[in-house]
């Protein structure tokens, strides 16, 4: 190829300041940083860096000196009063911090929470995952979906994913739904199920959250809006009532009410508390322990023209489909891994909320589901409403 | 200025194409980072963005695509087993993130944690200030504290600062100390603070934290080796003395006990308890309420050849300057903002971790300070050991 008339014509001189300016500028092309010494170096430390020195402390800061400036850092202020939790919550920009204790990892619950309408850039994901042979299948599926959305449509990427691995064994081995719901396993279950869900939320939520979904793992149905919908009531803890999908005796699909932990107190379960020892726990939906807490499975309208508005005052919320104003838990609500008031868990935690003066609520009308089961457990079936 | 002969001599095309490059050479010098468009818009969002696609949810993580690579982001796990809380915390590089609700910024309190000799890239800070004049004036003073720091030498450096502005109002304007103690205004008092603590814990803490150190604002005194002789006892929460400087009715410089949070129960307390209702809460250290609990700081031996690693276990502890794996707030200990067994906030918190299944424990002879007073509390003295 021959070099144009005017190059050609050039004195060598300028054509070598020429070339040092191009290399120059390559050089600034294809190096991520002006510092590229330093960022080998200090590559590990990066990995897990903070973007910015007043970030957050989930990670050290990692000065990556790109515009070679020696200015100290800017001081970085959240102002928790400008978090706002409203009823119009993506007017607002406001985050949502999606948590879930996940012990099996069901593709539908990821196809459904990416079809959420709700800005992803809004909405950052956390997991724990427990230290079993289940946890760690659960979390190579977990990763292989993550990893696909991730570097897949933008509109389609959540703003940030934490996966936590759990530092204590779960007291069951088994995720069988029988053996989970054992009357005799309930205590330790939920104790486990609650020092989860705290070492997630105290490890995944920042100075800008806004609200938390508590979203369990086998939630495999909900409507796109479900953020929206439950944020738009505006109110400090809603939860929405799940449904379990099933395949009755006669091979007929159908519905019936799965959340046992919403619900309004009774005389009756006050009275059994009253006679309970210390550490002793009161547990929903056994024939053993009839407590005649108005459950709000129990009120729901099955019917297509039911309100899903409707809206009633809880005492004891469960933690399948729950949103809960980050400012709740800030002030300290978290989930009781001991009897509180002889609740425990999600229980435990809408009592902690109230004594901290934050309302809760639940949503009857207003379905989320879990897969289809044919393993019907007849313990379910001793009290449904 | 005459040019340079050779760039005289030279044709004006060679010199179009040599101008070119240079200005895209400066532009990449001055700009810090190859996409500088993207920048420019994103920097609102780039001002508190994480550094890291999966980095915790603390920020959303803006995407600055300085190598162009288009590949899936790497999945971080945060394996909770491997954030060690040892003895050996240095050698095991274990993070600190220390914690304090600052509503008086005490110079002496800065140039004190300057001074501690566990690696600052190790430690991170936390604050919280209230929405009040003073909490305004503190919180500007610590800003200047922090820019100087986080531009002076790198070793001083912390690995990250944040600042929380408290979005409750406090039940007490005044910080004076006579004020503050009162005893009808402690269960307002330890409510606010109680809730303040929560919400820096909650918003801070990260999935790499292996320790919490809670240190109030007005310890001014304590040895450069605070956190490794603290850590060294490997407990899960261990509490120093905390003692005051005050000058006596003679002018004679003296140190009373200052921490009257930190005891072992007693029947006394107990029975008290029993008579009380359901939100009433036990405070000690006031006539009014004698719980003959055994006060940590009556134990202390003042001499100088006391033995500093003594160490007793607690049922009541102090935050002056408590140290906690944050393993125990993990699994859902906080700071009570009601009621707890008749306790609240480091009390109260005390008692969740035992619940919880952690120790806690006090070392009677390692002391820290707070600065010099001479405004003499008479309620103080009513039952000083």
């Amino acid at each position: 190829m021959a070099l144009p008339r005017a190059i050609r014509r050039s004195n060598p001189i300028t054509l070598i300041l020429a070339a040092v300016l191009a290399i120059g500028f390559l050089v600034f092309v294809f190096s991520p940083s002006t510092d590229g010494a330093a960022l080998a170096t200090a590559r590990r430390k990066l990995q897990s860096a903070a973007a910015h020195p007043l970030s957050p402390p989930t990670a050290p800061f990692v000065k990556v000196d790109a515009s070679n400036e020696k200015k100290p850092p800017p001081v970085v202020h959240y102002h928790l009063n400008n978090v706002t939790t409203s009823a119009d919550s993506i007017a607002n920009e406001e985050t949502v911090l999606i948590l879930t204790p996940l012990s099996r990892f069901y593709p539908q619950y990821w196809s459904n929470i990416l079809e959420l309408s709700y800005p992803h850039s809004l909405i950052a994901l956390g997991f724990i995952t427990p230290k079993t042979r289940e946890g760690n299948q659960a979390t190579a599926a977990l990763q292989a979906a993550i990893a696909e959305t991730q570097s897949g449509p933008e509109a389609k990427r959540f703003a940030s994913i934490t996966i936590l691995r759990q530092d204590f064994d779960p007291p069951i081995a088994s995720q069988d739904e029988k053996e989970r719901h054992k009357l005799s396993n309930q205590a330790a279950r939920r104790r486990s199920m609650a020092k989860a869900r705290n070492s997630l939320l105290f490890t995944t939520m920042g100075p800008t959250t806004s609200w938390i979904l508590w979203l369990d793992a086998d939630i495999v149905e909900s409507k796109p809006t479900l953020i929206q919908d439950l944020s738009s009531h505006d109110k400090p803890v809603v939860v929405a009532n799940c449904m379990q999908r099933y395949t009755d005796d006669k091979g007929k699909k159908a519905v019936r009410a799965y959340d046992f932990n919403s619900w309004q107190d009774s005389e009756q379960a006050a009275q059994i508390a009253s006679t309970m020892g210390n550490d002793d726990i009161l547990v929903e939906g056994y024939g053993e322990m009839a407590t005649y807490r108005l459950l709000m499975s129990g009120t729901a309208d099955h019917t297509e023209s039911r309100d899903q508005r409707a809206i009633m005052p809880l005492d004891g919320v469960g933690g399948t489909a729950l949103l809960v104003k980050a400012e709740v838990h800030r002030d300290g609500a978290m989930f009781p891994p001991f009897a509180f008031y002889h609740l425990m868990e999600t229980e435990g935690f809408a009592k902690m909320a109230r004594r901290l003066g934050w309302a809760c609520w639940g949503l009857p009308n207003y379905f989320v589901s879990t897969p289809y089961t044919c393993n019907i457990s007849k313990s379910l079936h001793i009290r449904m409403y």
